[in-house]
């Protein structure tokens, strides 16, 4: 579809016939461009403050993340974001790439970071004006206003639009009275808000002369700062303990007809005059409300990049370990084999190592295309529209995929895996809500589709003559294929008793681009047919339809975001800084991952006719016998290309206690073997 | 292939139009035989001292739950599985199904009363002679002595016949010197080792006259039983924080040259006559081996009835949620959806809900099959293999789904999911050690598949004229359909036109069991097939061969083990208790299980010709538009008939919360239409 990955295909200088990777070069790619900001976040991690303690208790955790956030500040980097004038460096990417690696420390620490200034200070700055920076930007930058984001309620978190709270103006005094309405509608979920915070950026329905003008966001007092004591009018709760994160002070906030100055509205979007005139410079209330959410994107886009860092990290504890350990000799006398060196134990891992490569470039991509908005660079309102479907489409899969490596990663190292402090399993309680929060991922992805459903009528509406020439070829196709298979049968034909042809198809980078794009573009089409005759129907009849076809529309957004992880690795091996080994090795990678998707959807291809029986064979032969043979060889390469040190990585068992003990043991046997007869069964 | 279920084909008593579940009769049919003894468990698991308290802190967890231990002493169920003579009532099966519900209350307090009479206590019992009973056990049941299970070490968990401890007979003192010859060989992971133990039960080498005669079990002294230090020569340590289990108190131990008498050696299968001569029942040492083993399954088969208690209560949580939680309007002022109205959330929980139904059933049989043998009801050679196949199949699906199962319900219930009240974050740390202790569930699929290839062979090996028969036959269409896909181009010629016929196929309970019996039966020819070269071959190669085929055994494996959960509840469906309403809603969710599995491995069935591409596409558009949405309208019954009390259940979003908050909202929302006017957006 795009221009083929010329380098991935015939490098410029051939590699070896053995290719070693370049452990730095690749180290540097994977870094990226805010390489710097990410390694020395990573050396401030390793700050007894910020690393995390197993077994801590919540009180001592909380306390703990407080004084941590103060080094933070003490640091100075906690204002990349903020502008110049007040001491920040208007630096958004390098901002949110410094937090991303915090999460290696203690996810907490990132979390309670994020929601003070990722969240709390960007909805002052990115929804607010210069009044409002000037006002609060510098005490919420230093921590002497810690504040929480009172978005979510307990009645509704994904239906934004929908929440409870309201801020009516009165032009009498020239205030808003904030209040709760119901229990429904308490915040809820709110970082700072259950201990440390003073105050809070609530969102309201903002009602003026009458009439709900829908989401507005307020700058609200909640706390003393002094004794800590909730204000007249607000009350709230503490969320108590939860099944991770619990250095974050979440709690439940409500308000009962609490009274703000009208300068407290942040009114960048939607500003109501003295005398109770609303006026906004976006006419639509429709557009203006996914404005304003639009510009709290970089929430989503730091779980993306926090959700690949703790995958690394997990992949490199797994894969050092299962590196040393060994368990079972194919026969009595032999050495025992080595874990990495079963087929079912590289299944398990070097699948996942792959993926969370393609995590690493797809963020990385999306990390530049945030950038780019927020600083400025490139922000017209469709880059505003690509970026924000970017992140709702790659959030969800990274951090599904985070919490799918940790598990299997926990599990490859059997019992160790299971303490804590080998580190997988508390990191797994902390990164769970990663699928629910700053957007749940079900929720996010129907975004996604939704987004191509209309790309795809865009499309449709106005067709040049190549697009109805594919789409009447597919069609017609399609009904034949559908019915008789017989687009296999004619790969059958085509390949039959040639298994160089069938592997070389396989491992072709355009074969694997084309079934990944005609994919999505297929299931799109064929959900666009199917919600047709929702034109015709009643708004009741037509949701119906909808929904039945909702599970449908999640897995094309979800084989939209694999094809877009997979074109970010395959524009990866263009990069000029690798050689020609290490671009052989990292294309086998990329293959490893392309295939992967392939193997596991095989049903969708097969049903759909898009490859034939022998050819989805071959690929499950390929990735058995060649892929992971080839990437198991180096797999310990490919995760100290992630660059975490020894004393980063923390874990024991994969910083050499285990190869310690493999040692000994062996030393051991081998000393007995001399000497000891034995009628043991060898199983 | 056995006899056709007639009841879920025509019951005998045709369903009513809208057929209604009997909710206390199906709940009888989950209990089971057991049904008591599980109700009054899930009745002790109220009790202050057993149910989990969220955010104590390891110390506090410990503490209480070695009261709760003292606590289930008192109450008099410790005692199930031991002989009469020493106060307990010889019935394994309600001992089992009592700590099975008790993991409701707290999984800890069911893992150490596990350890204690489960494991420590059984290998007295099942290893040792009345001699050994009659010194220990009273005092075991009873708390005077508690004990650990000293076999994992921590070089060696799933092959314990490498373990490296020795137990080294001294003819002239006639005691047994109990030995730790490495680091690696180190008792780890053990509960009871930490604090509480005063004894354990250490397996380790046994030599006598120079000779190693394998792995054998010796009752050890660890502790003084008054000031709970170390006795000579034994040293340890605390595993400290784990993942979860925290009120286990996990530790390691080490044995230098500790003495213990001739006695000690628990010699049902093996033991050391005064001058050290070596006897044993069974000669072969690897039988002897796997005998000893064997008797200890029952941890296995309660791993696999705690994982489906679970799974069962975190559904109920999820599910009532989902019945209740309103998200979205399909319109401006239209009543907001109810979550499991979600084509997407019926998706994501009503498979599940199939799948642990039935895990329920399979575990019915299993422990059936387990009360049967350790009874002495039906105890030979084959049963015990049987039991330990079947428990080797069935453990690692469960344990698997209940991690799965809890995670989806913990996202389906966004952030709620994540509070520790609300149960399913603290149970999901909890149970994530199910699915490596015990056996790691590869480890057992793997023995599954070894011993399906071991059944193959014996087959083959002596075919009868039908084996034969159906052998030539599947292989010859094997090729044609696997190169060309013939097979299925006939289904489709057949089907071509009528959806009814396809409808009618998928929905068959021959078909179901025919697709997933043969699958089954090709993937083990394939790969007898594909080993057959390794016995041309040396070890190594063989080794290799065996390696990249690994995978394929284990899915082999679990094909099976799917096969006999999918019996399992097929067989359910006759039960006589069942009025002809409740059998239509129960075979309508085993269809959801059933092609529920043969949609997630449709890749399989397309590429072997199985099945056409419009019977899958039947499949999926069956399970979308019939089987959800009767399977929802009764969700909530389904789960009643788990019968949990709202007490047992504990999470509030699930027992009136949510609804009370869903109604407040709605009447104010009522209210409000009255009077006000809004320009907010819906979204």
């Amino acid at each position: 579809m795009t221009t083929t990955s010329a380098a991935s295909e015939t490098p410029a200088t051939a590699a070896t016939a053995d290719p070693k990777v370049d452990v730095g070069a690749l180290g540097r790619l994977l870094l990226g461009r805010w390489s710097d900001v990410r390694l020395e976040a990573r050396r401030l991690s390793l700050d007894p403050l910020i690393r995390r303690v197993p077994g801590e208790s919540m009180r001592e955790h909380r306390d703990r993340v407080v004084k941590a956030l103060h080094r933070l500040v003490e640091l100075g980097v906690t204002g990349r974001a903020f502008p110049k004038r007040i001491g920040g460096s208007e630096d958004p990417g390098a901002n949110i790439s410094g937090f991303e690696e915090l999460v290696l420390g203690d996810p907490s620490v990132a979390i309670k970071g994020g929601v003070q200034w990722g969240l709390f200070g960007s909805a002052i700055l990115l929804l607010g004006t210069d009044r409002h920076h000037d006002a609060w930007l510098e005490d919420v930058m230093t921590l002497r206003i810690p504040g929480a984001f009172a978005m979510t309620e307990t009645g509704h978190g994904s239906d934004v639009a929908s929440i409870g709270t309201t801020a009516t103006y009165d032009p009498e005094t020239e205030e808003f009275v904030i209040h709760t309405p119901f229990r429904g509608a308490w915040k809820d979920y709110l970082g700072n808000a259950a201990e440390t915070g003073i105050a809070a950026v609530v969102f309201a329905q903002l009602v003026t002369r009458g009439v709900n003008h829908g989401v507005h966001a307020f700058y609200v007092p909640i706390r003393d700062p002094r004794t800590k004591a909730f204000l007249p009018g607000v009350g709230g709760e503490d969320d108590g303990v939860k099944g991770g994160l619990n250095g974050v002070d979440n709690g439940r906030l409500h308000f009962d007809r609490v009274r703000v100055p009208r300068f407290n509205l942040l009114d960048r979007y939607g500003a109501v005059a003295p005398d109770g005139e609303y006026s906004s410079p976006i006419a639509s209330p429709g557009r203006r409300f996914f404005t304003m959410l639009g510009a709290l994107v970089q929430g989503r886009v730091s779980l993306d990049g926090s959700a690949t860092a703790v995958a690394k990290l997990a992949l490199t504890i797994a894969i050092r370990y299962g590196d040393v350990r060994r368990q079972f000799a194919p026969e009595r006398g032999a050495a025992e084999t080595v874990l990495l060196d079963y087929g079912r134990h590289q299944r398990r891992l070097l699948p996942r190592l792959a993926e969370v490569y393609a995590m690493n470039f797809a963020h990385e991509g999306l990390m530049r295309k945030y950038h780019e908005v927020f600083s400025g660079a490139a922000d017209t309102d469709e880059d505003r529209q690509d970026l924000e479907t970017l992140a709702a489409a790659l959030k969800p899969l990274s951090t599904w995929a985070c919490l799918d490596v940790l598990q299997e990663s926990r599990e490859a190292c059997g019992g160790q895996g299971f303490m804590a402090v080998n580190r997988i399993a508390p990191l797994r309680a902390d990164m769970d809500i990663w699928a629910t929060f700053e957007g749940d991922n079900n929720v996010l992805l129907q975004l996604v589709g939704k987004r191509l459903l209309t790309e795809y009528a865009k499309r449709m509406s106005k067709p040049d003559a190549a697009t109805i020439r594919a789409y009447v070829a597919d069609q017609v196709e399609e009904v034949v294929v559908g019915r008789t298979g017989l687009r296999q049968l004619g790969q059958d034909i085509r390949d039959f008793g040639s298994t160089a042809r069938r592997v070389g198809w396989v491992r072709d980078t355009d074969s694997q681009r084309q079934l990944l794009t005609d994919r999505v573009e297929t299931m799109v089409a064929e959900l666009a047919q199917a919600l047709r005759a929702g034109k015709r129907m009643g708004a009741e009849e037509a949701a119906e339809l909808f929904n039945r076809h909702q599970n449908d529309l999640i897995l094309a957004a979800r084989a939209h975001a694999e094809l877009l992880q997979w074109e970010a690795f395959t524009d990866a091996l263009d990069d000029p800084g690798l050689d020609a080994d290490t671009r052989q090795v990292l294309t086998w990678l990329r293959d490893l991952f392309g295939l992967g998707l392939i193997e596991r959807g095989i049903g969708w291809f097969l049903l759909n006719g898009r490859i034939s029986a022998n050819r989805a064979r071959a690929i499950t032969e390929y990735i058995d016998t060649r892929l992971l043979p080839r990437i198991r060889a180096r797999a310990v390469d490919l995760v100290d290309a992630f660059r975490f040190s020894d004393e980063l990585i923390g874990a024991g068992i994969a910083t050499g206690e285990e190869r310690a003990r493999q040692d000994e043991a062996r030393a051991y046997y081998a000393a007995q073997a001399q000497t000891a007869r034995s009628e043991a069964p060898t199983v």
